[in-house]
């Protein structure tokens, strides 16, 4: 279910987000989407969405904000509070929570730190913690789709079963971490079993309308729609921390420094944002930089903490 | 000159750094002095002081916030502001602004990005900062040091010449840095030239609130203390996001999570810290922990957002 | 001791193993069995074996040298030479014949060369080298137990299931390996099959007696016992010439400085040699350096070497 | 063409490299000159020389074989035996003897080995290695000029001011190199100083017909022209082993696996080769391939060992 203007305070920035989408709309150069995989490849870069969602439950947006599309790594982010509301900080012995440097480092600096990756966000980082979830629930991805479902109010999000096995059929370098971390001990699961679970989470298709009421929680200090607490203040902080330093490939310094916000990206064109406290955005766009993040949707932000003032700094 | 209780807003905190001072008293553990200087080595772990300074120049502190300490690399904040004031994004182009990861890989990632470092406060990037502004002002750290009087209203702080001569005599591996980055023709200076400047930058001595407020103008979105604007509001936030992202060495992740500020950490112990758009803090304690920032600094800023809640998070 | 004598020409060294062994015998300090599978850990790192055989199919030797022993690594070079043998210098597309540097830097050198392998003697070019042979074949192990059978003349040489058992059991460092060069598209059979291929080679159980003499076409320039030639003259040669440069994990220039001959080790304590034109040699003792090779063999070897004279250098 | 035979047991292979040369002639296709300094690039890649001396001093060729060139990375072996010959097996301590696998690794081999690079034959272990015949001679480049000049006979031979100008006029990345390692203790002497000899050492100027003959001592295993030992019989095959696994920069395996011969390459075009107890080889000709070897002089090499089969392997 999606709310609109459910309340006084909402709508609020209705206006900024039309006029982010009128300028988004006149500027040439989009990126290129994801190519890996035929299901990304095949969408079209002048698409364009984003939503704001506030702390009483409302949405709204503008563009293609209500449209579903491949949420990719941004579900880590999801999986990590499941995670860490359940485990809480023995997590942080089996995965960092620094940022990474260059990608062209990921293998070298799990090997040199005895197979503890970098942060949760890499690949490697959101492996363990799918592997440590699937130990505690025995179904990760069922817990994760749950969880998006009632956070969103949407009953139909679901896994992309074509995309889940695109990605397992392009799996080799994910198998290759996931094996290598393996054999440091830091991977519980049979490395298939876990593999099979780690792509149907990057599978799930959801609007930035759904994301944006999904990530609200963050913006709340952990409490969950229903008013129930995941999260305690501090973990919600650090997740946040963690989507700030980390959350958007090689390019979290130059997100911090554009956008100033906790942010988490995916190579479907999505992007996540918690501004603490006050709201989350979601903004989706497919066409990608060389890095990885939408540049519509970075774009997008900017602008957004620009005309508004709602960065962290 | 220390300004202390200027305005009716200041103080506000000064219950809270007492408390502070006086948990941290009763902590063991503080870590081990940096060693690779005699300098340095010799400072007692057990010192401790920490400042506030409000916008409005008002600075007050607990334990030895008024005794000079060596600044290490927390003038490279400076430096970078004062050579971002006068070259702009053009800066960009020689340092990059994402977070370097393990420091183990600081020689290849140079290598594999032909001789642009990752951020200005590694110290290759620091390098390229201090030689850019040589260039532009033929005096780096006669800069510094004039914007650092100004800004504290502290005409005696300094260099320190034995820590300067200290360094340049353990200097083989800046100096590697240097000359690798010079083979990619990223060096304009003479390379034992911009040491010489570097290491005198490295070498001042200030305290917790002559940094405290000199800090401010990070705080007050680019204004200097006398008014005038050095950074655009626009710059403020890039140097902001660049501390919280890469300001702490290899633990910017961990520091980001339990800190939640912009801080910039020095290996003489002290770090600095801005609650943007409120107020700036200077900590020092000279114990460090095994990634080289101050143990009970840490700590005490650590206590300071929890207890106030100002995180950016 | 049984010694076997075929013709007027062998026994010529004779005398020179009893030195050796008498001298080895004496020498405290053999090193420590590999430990990472438990059959090789039980090894008695005072075991001694040490054969020549020479080119008319005579063999001796002195010590535990008709006494069976994991050969690990050492089935490498047949490996090698039988795919060699059929597909010819293609195989040179897909692994190299370089030296790999330090271990440590095995993966970044994968990832910075696109997934070809250094050479045929590391892990990943084995693995790469096995997958060629089991296309061509469909069989790669069982080509390879048929061959070294041949050689030896010995039929009741055959592969260790415990140990095959265990090595898969630990496999997944080869497991990474194996994905992440299918990642480049440099591997061609799924992933298990190849693994369990590649395990079976690794558990090969053979004498010095029955290793020197499967080794004796690369001192025939080709030839194989039979009088058929399986490599050409100057494929012989670009085998003797990887084993010198590739041979013994990272120790090859320190083998080439103290023995002078081309030779390939394994970690059951195994390593063959090759006096191009004149004789093989291998030698078995469990007792491991640092760098994985035997302690003893080594030792032995050079002894070899500076009492006859018969070094390439 | 002069041909100076001193011996009847000369000129033995005097028809085969008149064949060699008239097959080079007719080869198109020679590589490129090193470009990265001025004196290297303007030299002709269509010039082909290449000479054989004998134990007994004789000496013969073909082509520009007494056309002096730029000998380069050449005089690498003899700086090392020169100091080899002073201090023993002491230099193992201080630089390896392993290849050092692909060049891009040099800098994070350097750290994680703390600062002893893997062989002689890569800059940073030149560096090393001229750093301590500096310190036991007070002047290595003179040492080593002393040396060429008495092997070759010829008085004229010399340093090119020009080329070692040049050298230090792009040196930065060798002074990083002399930096890094002396930031591990692992050079005494002032860095400028050791590349004002070390340029030097590179500069030298000389032919095929001097290197050839300078290099026979390998041959006699560790005698000179005038039958005086500079090297025992155990480190002449040390310094030949070096040759064959480290002496063609990241292409050894492939040197190995194509000419079977220690042998040493410059940047200048020329490689030297080693035939134990038999004579050696100089070839020149300036046309690089991608990993800096003379494209003609491995071709006329390999040629060479083909035509005699006079291969280590």
């Amino acid at each position: 279910m999606v709310i609109m203007a459910a309340s006084t305070s909402s709508l609020t920035f209705q206006p900024i987000l039309e006029r982010i989408a009128e300028e988004i709309g006149r500027t040439p150069g989009r990126g290129r989407p994801a190519d890996y995989i035929p299901a990304l490849a095949a969408c079209d870069p002048r698409r364009f969405g984003m939503a704001v969602a506030e702390l009483d439950g409302s949405v709204y947006g503008v563009g293609d904000w209500r449209e579903p599309f491949s949420t990719q790594s941004i579900t880590k982010v999801f999986t990590l509070a499941l995670d860490l509301a359940r485990e809480g900080d023995e997590l942080w012995e089996h995965v960092g929570r620094e940022p990474s440097g260059n990608p062209f480092n990921s293998l070298i600096q799990l090997e040199y730190e005895n197979g503890i990756p970098r942060n949760p966000f890499i690949n490697a980082g959101a492996l363990v913690v799918t592997d440590r979830l699937q130990t505690r629930t025995g179904d990760a991805s069922g817990e994760l789709l749950a969880f998006l479902r009632a956070e969103s109010g949407n009953p139909t999000l679901d896994f992309d079963k074509d995309v889940a096995a695109s990605e397992s059929a392009h799996g080799d370098r994910n198998a290759a971490l996931a094996h290598f971390m393996a054999s440091y001990g830091n991977i519980d699961n049979p490395v298939p079993a876990l593999l099979d679970q780690y792509f149907r989470q990057c599978s799930v298709t959801a609007s930035c309308a759904d994301l944006a009421l999904a990530t609200t929680f963050l913006a709340r200090h952990g409490i969950r729609a229903d008013g129930t607490r995941l999260l305690t203040r501090s973990q919600a902080k650090q997740v946040n921390a963690v989507m700030l330093t980390c959350g958007t490939y090689d390019a979290a310094g130059d997100f911090a420094y554009r956008v100033g916000l906790p942010g988490k990206s995916g190579v479907g064109g999505g992007i996540i944002a918690v501004v603490p406290g006050r709201c989350t955005l979601c903004v989706w766009s497919p066409g990608l930089d060389e890095r990885g993040n939408s540049v519509a949707g970075v774009a997008a932000l900017d602008r957004f903490t620009t005309l508004t003032g709602v960065s962290v700094f």
